[in-house]
């Protein structure tokens, strides 16, 4: 099951066009997060047509962790020219990529708002990054002609193999990214006001590899050994300075 | 240069949408047939956004064989299935054809009303036709969306060679058509009330076969041969009657 995933969007009338669009590419679960306009504003309704039920059975959540939570593989769409190495996929590539991780549970294609599009917080909470070509000189695609664009690419995309190991619901993933920032925090890698930018490149590296499941496990294990022994080792300071103090 | 022609589009929102999507992927020559929505409808305006120009620089015509009649290659767009053998191109495929005839001259991509689409006729003028899939649950795409999908195709489309021959512009292929009708009558091949849907296959089989411009002289050569033996045989007959009456 593709989900597609709209965060603060705030034009009905776009609303509804992606209601409509996902119907005609057979996509029928639409999140909304933190919308900036109801499914049931008769504008919405009425650029849905005959897809007013994708609104009717919309999922409306507070923030894109929540939306992305169960997913297998997801995918965040942007206008602008990703920052780093990791050149992004074509929405061809990211339709395969998507597709092939729904043989093995739901995945997610997550769209910004009209005005900024996702910001870098919000793509480095996605696995692989989609840009639809534009031309430079008028690269913002209305959000409606984006989904459009992604859903036709979904609806018959090239085949690819689906993934051959057990893939971790992207929750299980932002556990291990909270675990890892905060002991690289405790052991003093990681400063408070620099510790943001710094995730997002082991966010990246980490997305690229795509973790299985064990491969979770063996680096959360990784994380307690590091955390057990930083607490010993403060604890042996700990224990040293107060045989100073003696 | 690729053209987008819009026939007989009713919705101004729409219209606007097209300009904008157009310009996205660096299309620029808007066509509009017996529109019934103005150009300067301030809501065309608004969706357009930074596409306005386009608006102002559209083509406004009566009909459909004047836009086309100075390009090589013409594509309609049709959400039925074609009723015929020939089977639609993807819009991927109806992409790389057109912009490989944009090297020799104009060419044309065409979109129907949103109440009713292309009809046979309208159909018929068109070299080929481009089906975008979708899903038989609803698969009435609206207007604006149509055209993204086939002008993100058009904007890197895949490389063919371009043709090898000098293609005619359609206003010359109509021409062939119109003498072609107009013979086939004349011997009586062709009654009137069924010239019409007999006429789509042969322009279907010509379209298809894509005349060049020696080849069309020759097949006008042969028509005007058989205009002559006909009128002479006619002659010929009015002089064996004459006789008889002698």
């Amino acid at each position: 099951m593709v989900r597609i995933v709209l965060v603060e969007t705030a034009g009905a009338a776009n609303l509804g066009s992606v209601a409509r669009v996902m119907k005609n590419f057979d996509l029928r679960a639409l999140w909304l997060v933190s919308p900036r306009c109801a499914p049931t504003d008769p504008e919405a309704r009425r650029m849905a047509v005959h897809a007013a039920e994708l609104l009717d059975t919309a999922v409306i959540c507070a923030d894109l962790p929540t939306a992305l939570a169960d997913c297998r593989r997801t995918v965040a769409t942007t206008g602008r020219d990703w920052p780093v190495s990791d050149p992004p996929l074509s929405p061809r590539e990211g339709a395969a990529w998507l597709s092939a991780g729904a043989a093995v549970g739901p995945v997610a294609c997550v769209f910004g708002p009209e005005d900024r599009g996702l910001n870098n917080a919000e793509l480095a909470l996605c696995q692989r990054l989609v840009r639809i070509p534009t031309s430079p000189a008028y690269p913002s695609l209305n959000l409606a002609q984006a989904v459009a664009i992604c859903a036709y690419e979904l609806f018959e995309p090239p085949a690819l193999p689906p993934p051959f190991t057990a893939l971790p619901p992207a929750a299980a993933l932002e556990g291990f990214y909270a675990h890892l920032e905060q002991t690289l925090c405790t052991i003093g890698y990681l400063q408070p006001h620099t510790a943001a930018r710094r995730m997002e490149k082991f966010r990246r590296l980490f997305n690229r590899a795509e973790l299985n499941t064990k491969e979770l496990a063996l680096l959360r294990g990784i994380l307690r050994q590091v955390n057990w022994a930083s607490n010993h080792h403060e604890q042996a300071n700990t224990d040293i300075s107060e045989e100073h103090l003696r």
